[in-house]
């Protein structure tokens, strides 16, 4: 029997459903279809939307699970009367932090993930840029202005790292690729000499062979460069690196990009420019 | 009197922060400094972290709010010894949820934002590299493979956007900038063909031409690109294409990318290849 959660917010639905995932995760034996209901900041669409509940409870056979962050006393009001387990996050908490806190909250929709100060909406644009601008050793001239460079070989997870440190944290992440070309006489992977300046910037990304190959040959289809062979010839070399020069490094073979950029931070204490929205 | 929360989380901290800003937010008139602590996974960790949130509790003369998504028993058990006001999120909503669905939680940590399968991993990048290879118009051949391909003058927000579209939800966005190049006989804006033929899956973006001033200045200060004439015309042209050519648009003013990201899927029912993660 499949059961249905509606995540519902009147603002992007992020932390209404980021909070469900994370709780309905501990039940990894019930099947459970999740849906996502943002913006329900009126109370015509919260009525709607009991129809919608109302209707999928007859077709599921049992009531879904309703976890909600809405604000709004008259829109959370038509919602309590879905049919379905009711998680109200905001009544739950808020009223035991207004004691605590002793004064009322302003029951405001959607604060966190509005827009917030031009500071932050600069800040988050420049950061995007930077990690653009020095994606893939496009550029190396800004490295004095990067907060954290990460270096690994192709595919191993460095672009989409530096956009979601860019994107989340508003961090200057550039990245720089690891290759052949950089070997010293006895054909040992070395830092080129742009890298060797910031080597206190340097985090390295490291990567089970196997999954690397598996994603260059989505690239490049049975090619020398997603072969077996290479990638464990690089994946060793690169870590190798890492050891002699201790370098700081993580195995983004079992992590997500939010781990991986969580882990980085945590684990090098850099300043985040603003706070995940 | 500033007083200090704690985000304490046994994986990311993703979750636990998303949730206490939105609960904080609703108290505007009391100073909070916010502290996220992710990956406190033993009891050892959970030990040092109690110890500084008493050294917390003294300095700021108050108790400290703790506000957690910790699944390990025995790391919580520690953390219930802080001194603080506790806002245990998981124990307040799953043994509720253990009843209603009539099974026992398998308490594993940070479930939601660990890699997951490797699908969603291959998903993620490809559209990573998607938005990157399609950005502000530099290919326009894989158009057909786009979800979704955003619209709209220079640095009004596409390219974040886009971003994060592909980051967080999977869905391929590609985005092409509105310029003066782009003019009928009468000297309106007009689509370009490569646009044209993909109506569909246009999504306009407008600003706030003084914003866009402001944001432009950052890049070229004093530019004929950043005067306020220059702007204002810009973005009347661009709006005056969208209506007529009937493509949905928002305005990023006062929007966040997760407010832009979250409408436009809302409006258009994109698919998302997968969740927020």
């Amino acid at each position: 029997m499949t059961r249905t959660a509606f995540f519902i917010s009147d603002g992007t639905g992020i932390t209404a459903e980021s909070l469900g995932r994370s709780l309905l995760a501990q039940f990894e034996n019930v099947e459970i279809r999740m849906l996502t209901k943002p913006y329900i900041d009126s109370v015509d669409k919260a009525r709607r939307l009991v129809s919608i509940i109302e209707a999928t409870a007859v077709k599921d056979g049992t009531t879904p699970i309703i976890i909600d962050t809405i604000v709004d006393q008259d829109v959370r009001n038509v919602i309590r009367e879905a049919p379905g387990f009711q998680v109200d996050i905001f009544s739950t908490f808020l009223e035991p932090l207004e004691q605590e806190l002793a004064t009322h909250s302003s029951y405001s929709v959607g604060r966190t993930h509005s827009i917030g100060s031009d500071d932050v909406y600069m800040d988050r644009i420049h950061s995007v840029h930077f990690a653009l601008d020095n994606d893939d050793g496009a550029r190396t001239h800004q490295y004095d202005q990067a907060d954290i460079i990460l270096v690994g070989v192709s595919r191993c997870g460095k672009t989409p790292t530096s956009l979601y440190l860019a994107l989340q944290f508003g961090v200057r992440a550039a990245n720089y690729p690891l290759t052949e070309d950089d070997q010293d006489d006895n054909g040992n992977l070395k830092l080129p000499e742009v890298l060797a300046r910031h080597r206190h910037k340097l985090f390295g990304l490291t990567i089970d062979p196997r999954r690397l190959a598996a994603i260059r040959h989505e690239r490049r289809p049975n090619s020398r460069y997603s072969s077996m062979d290479q990638c464990v010839q690089e994946v060793e070399q690169a870590q190798a690196l890492y050891r002699r020069m201790h370098i700081p490094f993580i195995d983004t073979t079992r992590f997500s990009v939010e781990e991986i950029s969580t882990r980085m931070i945590a684990e090098t204490g850099i300043h985040r420019r603003f706070s995940p929205r």
